[in-house]
């Protein structure tokens, strides 16, 4: 660990750093902030427009600063460099590159921000992303499902409660609800993107900065509604927004996981209401004649990573007191993670669920079960002026 | 536990019960219970409202249901009666009375209706309730947190990073961010009650009814937007409104415990920013000079419990199949409990805002610490015209 | 809340204290302690005893108190008194009665003791009691799973992996496996008993006495190996015995919570491995067919309880800093609600394992599936030369 | 995630496998799965003298294994090769190039096993190892608090409860607290090995192999007391020793994190007992007085991550039905970030506490207060004679 060649620190200051110490602090973070190398570009670009607006950088500066950040930009896409494990993060790996590539103006940049805004900004853009990626993938298994309602939604379906044989069903009921349980989460979403709209830079280290700098316009220039007020929420609220989108992905996992329970159950020998095309299933490396469906046992497996990805992250941000702690640099692993799984989750979902093959005759042999209609017999008893509780008795007697 | 006597369950069907078994299975469901009778009620009126609007019920049976549910409500506000350890539920407390009330009309009650729609919409009117309680509980403390920035506001007061000073701040900037974090968290409560606008009447024990009931209108009755689409969707998402809701208190609890752990701090001897009243203190049984802060070492310890309390919660909804279980029924006990202790947390909390005494000397000294002003410093020097970087590494070496 | 009376704390110093605060500090810790009456007068005996012993009691007032605490203890066990609402908490409870009972000398039984190290002493007496209830009630539920074995093991059973078909397996080998992981939970059990060896009385408020307590005296009194050292320990490692504690359950939960899973899905009507007994169903308030396994979906719930359980006790204790804090209350709810949990799960579940009625035919027939043989198939094979790979492909073919 | 190429599975069975499908379900398992190699080389040398010895491998191809799996073995520590992209596992890598290195033999050595139990042998080799490791780690740390006690040790310090000063203490006595709370974590770890030493070969997919095998020698040659009895236990059990593990690295985090909190406020500016050495700190991007103490907070935020890992891991394995399932194949990546964090938390640990700086005249000062007497003299009195709770009375009026 120790070995790994470090750049100075953005906050040189001349004295001796204890390697391990920085090896410890800065674990991977570096290769977590590859993900951000565009949003800290981006952020950074509409900052130096800011300053450039209230006369703290010169025109020529700030041109120098922008075009040496869009060539950063241009080759980050290109493959040319990203966050080196030398690289303390995101920001100092901009700012580096930047002053090796322009010089003096570069060390100009940094004026007015601090990297507690910087990353917040930086997460927030991504998180703006995430959400609209997220919710992209989402509408294409609620698609996948309203196909399924169309081809095979008439087919009858045993209802089930407490896992018995419960009431005359179909498979459009059952894909119905799980259409209208992703939708719900679908605002779960939107209320992420509130939580969202506001741009915590210029809030710098928590404490605003003593410059009259214009967070209305670089707030506007990077499509928030507004600078986040007051200066002290930011780092205050630092991880929430994140959390509250881990609570929607949360949200999408229990849902997902219950279709894989559901899938899991009656794909089994003994329910047989659904088949896995064969290419969709695994084997046994011992047994010669299995073919499993590990493809939704991991789905469940994940939703379940997915809601421990949500407690670690509120592990990270609970129970410290006001201002910016280094604690935060861990919100991001279980927020990339969680991201990860539910992209993958929601893609591999919407790809299965237009291959399932659904098994009439034994959906319809399971459905002619008449004890699945008795409760329609006491009801008809019922209207027919039998108090509903003795109608209920004598079906009762019936019954095993 | 088991000498408890039982009522014949709603369901008998003249079988014999193993007395064990029943006790394990209702627990103390009939104590978690009592909180619902008025709500029971109340969904029943209206239910029987619907059932007579179809032709179900006479007008006379009607009228003798009707007048029945409302002596029973009368008489549960009088203290007269509730749920009784030997009830299964509050169902059938209500149907047993009922019965013992008006006589066979009462076995009427229960056509079309399910105890898993009946639970669901029970909870659900309990819930509109409890967010409207929390939310006017949170104004108070918001409230508070206004009049402490009016009297204390211009105080100064050191910005911490890290637990270290870091720049000049004030109250009113402290404050200021916990009102701001609250405010938020109201708008989580607001997003409570989107989930809670479809009423779960009519979707019996979770495939319908098959009746042809005027879901529209029972819904209206009782302030929804509307029923339940699909009729799946409710056992499917049984528990989803309710774990929005803890959502909620969680962000609460969080931010409470933030400013309990500030003040935890801030009232040591080492700090000194601020004091507790004498009268909001405890003693020790053993050390006679103690005047000690249990107040705030009650509020994060019980913020961190209502974060318990969302993940039994959870745990109780995750990782089942589609439909009813019986697993649902121990939804309540963690839903109550973060209820009360969130209630309870805010009602100390805005009492104890308004009487802590901040303490002025002790802020203007530590504030006047010229390390806290670095920063101005160097971005004096960066306005003058010095790279920000190389004014701060200056600014570094003068440092300890 | 607030009109309750107090009765003048243990620490009362003269001076007003607020109500409410009182209130919500003590919140329902009174009814917590009424399980501790017994251990904390058995503490205070020898902890007078102790007193006694190094001349800081009189023989005489040793004698007044002594007697005055077991008359408490003979009245407490007729039910003539108990922690009331008014009290604190349990020490305030019997001190006060104490005093009422004989007067001053009552006042001296404080000496050299804070309720800081004489509620670790009272709970540590609990669990010890706690783990040997818990490890009789295994010994049930696995002499239970043994009369199974014997009357049940040879029926064969198909072995499952990824919930398919996959080897010949008996209701032996299912019941033994169940009985083995019961068998290691009991070793965290007594795990638990190595944790709480150590009588923590002395420790005071947790920086010790300044007297020559002879706490190896009070120790071996009590029935401990001797006197937790350093005294700073005790309350640094508050909680921790009981997070053990809570360990052991949620090990014991788990296994419970599989085996409910299981016979849940092998009593279903798709497998129809095993009957419930009618006496151990209940029914639905609407579907007169119905014969639901509550008592399953319920240990499953209540397992899972148990798991949250644990999680809200180490957040009660986690992340404080050295030293006694008021936090340390809420260790009692999640403790015994556990434990509670886990009584009533173990007992229910020895009870229904002796009344299963496991089903020949149908497990006849499902092990006459000739795929569970594919693997002796490809064996035999291999015993014959084919190397296992090769003749595992042949295998595989034949199948579906 | 798709164009990544695969080997064929080794369950291959020439049917067309749908590769996002196998993507999706491989994950990132692979890379995982580098951790194992070697100890899946050792299980493999075991299995294959033991198929030797019961006549299942001709000597000759029990020699050509042999060797081709000690020359695997040799060429992995030479970094010649490891688990790829394209490998499913580390069970298929090895054999995958144990085929290609001496041709049919190879495919003889998976007779007679599952990669059922060849995982849970592997996991288990590897704990075996870890636990080692954390031991060998912790001794460490308590070897460095010895050090500090014996430096420092009679150091005053203030001994705190509710953070607020309470009696008089020393650092011996706080450094002893956290030494003896780490040695009984230690005590978890041997726990741990109870867990770990039967040997799981030879239960093959969980129902046993339909051959004689010679479990008891092949445990013996990988150390273990014995085979794991009865077959079913182990997939049962699965994940079970892994969450042993979890639960003492957890306590492990618990008491670093404690430390590290107290370390945190005791270097503060307002506590100032303690200074962390220069080369301990870091800076801040905008402020350039800060020497911040990161290291302190990046041990809590990863103490706090330990025990979302083990959430984490508990969330693979619970709430499952009997028998393998693929899920298991996420106990890795929890246990493998735990045992990682631990290992650099101890280390780094060890480390700065041999470089703290303990300010002897802060504490002395802070020392002086006479409040932290007043106990003392309330027990003079009582020694002198007056009843305990008088005395306490009388000290308690002359507190603020």
């Amino acid at each position: 660990m120790t070995d790994r060649p470090f750049h100075a620190p953005i906050w040189d200051r001349g004295e001796a750093v204890d390697p391990e110490m920085l090896a410890f602090t800065a674990g991977d973070d570096w290769q977590q902030d590859r993900r951000l190398v565009l949003h800290d570009l981006r952020g950074s670009i509409a900052h130096a427009a800011g300053l450039e607006r209230i006369g703290l950088l010169s025109a020529e500066d700030g041109i120098a600063i922008r075009e040496g950040l869009y060539a950063l930009l241009r080759e980050h896409r290109a493959g040319q460099w990203t966050v080196e494990a030398g690289d303390e993060d995101v920001h100092s790996a901009v700012e580096r590159r930047l002053i090796e590539k322009i010089g003096d103006a570069g060390k100009r940049l940094h004026t007015g921000r601090s990297r507690n805004d910087q990353i917040a900004l930086d997460v927030r853009l991504w998180l703006r992303d995430a959400v609209a990626r997220t919710s992209l993938a989402l509408a294409q298994v609620t698609a996948s499902l309203h196909r399924m309602r169309a081809r095979f939604g008439e087919y009858p379906m045993p209802g089930y409660t407490h896992l018995r044989r419960a009431m005359p069903s179909t498979v459009d009921h059952w894909a119905h609800a799980h259409e209208a349980a992703l939708l719900l989460d679908d605002d779960d979403l939107e209320h992420v993107r509130r939580r969202s709209r506001r741009c915590p830079l210029g809030s710098g280290a928590g404490y605003g900065i003593p410059l009259q700098l214009d967070r209305e316009y670089v707030a506007m220039e990077l499509g928030f509604e507004g600078p986040e007020e007051p200066v002290t929420l930011t780092q205050h609220a630092r991880g929430r927004a994140e959390l509250a989108y881990l609570t929607a992905l949360e949200a999408i996992a229990l849902d997902l996981g219950k279709m894989a329970h559901d899938l899991w159950l009656y794909s089994t020998h003994e329910f047989g209401f659904v088949k896995l095309p064969a290419a969709f299933t695994t084997g046994s490396s011992l047994m010669p004649q299995k073919r499993n469906p590990d493809v939704l046992e991991i789905l469940r497996a994940q939703s379940r990573q997915v809601v421990a990805d949500r407690a670690a992250l509120l592990d990270v941000v609970r129970d410290l007191p006001s201002g910016y702690h280094r604690d935060f640099q861990l919100i991001k692993p279980p927020l990339f993670r969680a991201h990860d799984r539910a992209i993958a989750m929601l893609s591999i979902t919407a790809r299965l669920l237009d291959r399932l093959e659904w098994q009439r005759d034994t959906l319809e042999q399971a459905c002619s079960d008449p004890a699945l209609r008795a409760t329609e017999r006491a009801l008809l008893k019922a209207k027919a002026g039998v108090p509903f509780r003795d109608a209920y008795r004598e079906e009762s007697r019936g019954a095993v």
